[in-house]
């Protein structure tokens, strides 16, 4: 068997951010070795405030070149309190990154795993399974302070800018059909795409939503609908269970993925899978929680679950099967573990630290095989 | 004793709006009957969706300047399905009355009742009690497309503003710790006030944060605190009954409010102050429902409880106490509603429509005097 080699741009960046990744490559190597036919190589580059106190730049020289070349970006989590721009701004290299690499398919797939802590009282919040698809590159983000394009008039007034363009809001549209179409030939889906935006207020947001009727044409397989993004937040608390994959302005995006993320436990296990036509990064969508780093106490299954979604993006691009095989391994792996409680984590209020989940996620992987 | 006069300029505007805007005006009119010492006068105005599709105008001629010399104004709900402007935004008068008053300050009490459904599976959920103060005027509404801001580039791109301003923002946050020392004296906040806001990615909320702290510097006998707002989506989620008051840009408050209100049982409770230096509107925060207009299914609790907040802002005004003793009525008739099961709103699972819970409300208002 031929072993396809793909090279990975690894940045680990600050807090539980290393703890994490080191968490998910653990993984990641587990599987490969496992299945085989496909060889994943990293190379390990500096990004974030920790970097950014030491040298003065947020990334290392040279890093985006590398990250651009590679066949994926694989991020832990960037960010350390009080290292900040002048103007109260955090380091945000990721947020450059999502800009030049074109990664306007935010994927953050929201999902209720046996045993992990129910916010909602209602029965059907184990059945929640949607994905929020958070347009990353434009939306109100076109303005983060990254990019310097907000209008500062002195100590008086500032203006950030939502900018909603047509060719990525096609991809966008079109991404979240093919996500929906993809899901229900899974199982996982409902063949349901929303598109959540402020319609009635917005000209930006009138255009966003015309475009998804323009795109949605094309895929009279999948159904459609519409929810102001209020009224979404709202729906998020009533019926969650009731959507499939949610299609959303950047800001927008931020909030319903958190507010979601929620509803099946916290941010420790949203995965995250930032995609664009060329390249692709992914990363957990939490922080970089310094408060609990070198703690051992941070969940690395939304680390190790992005791991997953880069298996799945190298799998589409090369059309290797055998990455696929090794994202589902890791997936029923995570869904094992917490079904049989061997996955107690302490984010849960279980026993299991960062170390003690992957011990035992890797322990599970082979003895499942 | 002598009556004190206050006009009252009233939208009734579309859908359920009417019905609910009738309800309110019921139950001012029984509490200023039996409370005595000031007298509302109405003068009902045309504005919304019907008004516009039958005249082409979305408030009648001189409405607004009725309504800007009246003492307060009162709305319904605006808004017909299919009755849009060319661009597909929805029909908005209210949004150019909280531009034109600036009425910068969109209060939003979120307050778990007894015996209304509870989302949250968490017993202390039957403790939320807090308020969303939402800045109305500028934030990313300043680009509502009402108030022809948008930069439109063909079909091809639209972009939309968000603004913030100094003046304005210490207005705000002036309120807020205003409101949280009001509150904290009255026995129902914790003086507590929460930034909320995305200072981590944008200048313009690092900005909005940074005139927080400048007036926070004021009040030092309100503890502050600060959050991002996909944190806050997550902690109204995990937490809400930490929170008194969270102060945040209008776009966010539009969510976040929603998002909250939707953890007390949903919209039908959800009353709204709208209040600047020399204006104040009251409405309720749902929207038309024309869904269930006519149907006598809407519950016209928020529209009361709007009525109520429009009796404090007149007290707050004049200094005419008798005010203030009418709207503790109607809140406390609503509390004693619920708590007896006197009260059960079908937007709840219960009973009793529109016209149902206002007879009721007016029968505890009755008897408990
Ligand atoms: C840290 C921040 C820049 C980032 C964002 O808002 O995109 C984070 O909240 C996320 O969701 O990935
Ligand atoms: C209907 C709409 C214009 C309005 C808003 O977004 O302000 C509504 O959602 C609200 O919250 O009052």
């Amino acid at each position: 068997m031929s072993t396809e080699t793909f090279s990975i741009t690894v940045f680990r960046g600050d807090g539980i951010g290393v703890d994490v990744t080191n968490s998910a490559i653990e993984v990641l190597d587990a599987v490969q070795t496992d299945v085989g036919g496909f060889r994943l190589q990293y190379e390990y580059l500096h990004a974030g405030a920790g970097y950014f106190r030491e040298t003065g730049k947020d990334i290392a020289p040279g890093a985006e070149a590398k990250a651009g070349s590679a066949d994926a970006i694989y991020l832990g989590a960037i960010g350390l309190p009080g290292v900040r721009h002048e103007d109260g701004t955090e380091i945000s290299p990721h947020l450059r990154l999502r800009d030049q690499f074109e990664l306007y398919a935010g994927v953050r797939p929201v999902k209720a795993y046996p045993n992990t802590p129910r916010r909602l009282s209602d029965p059907r919040a184990a059945e929640i399974d949607l994905i929020v698809l958070r347009e990353s590159t434009e939306g109100l983000f076109y303005s983060a302070a990254v990019h310097d394009r907000s209008v500062v008039i002195g100590d008086d007034e500032v203006r950030d800018i939502l900018r909603i363009t047509r060719p990525t809001t096609e991809k966008l549209h079109d991404f979240a059909f093919e996500l929906a179409r993809k899901r229900k030939a899974q199982g996982s889906g409902q063949g349901l795409v929303t598109c959540v935006d402020k319609a009635n207020v917005f000209r930006s947001m009138a255009f966003f939503r015309k475009v998804f009727d323009e795109r949605a044409a094309k895929f009279p397989d999948i159904e459609r609908a519409y929810n102001y993004v209020d009224a979404q937040a709202l729906d998020l608390i009533r019926q969650p269970w009731a959507f499939d994959v949610l299609v959303t302005e950047n800001m927008f995006g931020d909030i319903l993925s958190d507010l979601a993320g929620g509803l099946v436990g916290g941010m420790g296990m949203a995965a995250c899978a930032e995609i664009g036509d060329h390249h692709g990064l992914f990363q957990p969508a939490h922080g970089s929680a310094p408060d609990i780093m070198g703690q051992d106490w941070a969940n690395p299954l939304a680390a190790i679950l992005s791991g997953a979604l880069m298996l799945d993006y190298l799998g589409d691009n090369s059309g290797n099967n055998k990455l696929y095989e090794a994202a589902r391994q890791i997936e029923h792996a995570v869904y094992h573990g917490f079904s049989t409680q061997r996955i107690r984590p302490m984010e849960f209020g279980g026993d299991m630290g960062t170390h003690a989940v992957t011990t035992e996620l890797l322990d599970i992987l082979r003895t499942s095989r």
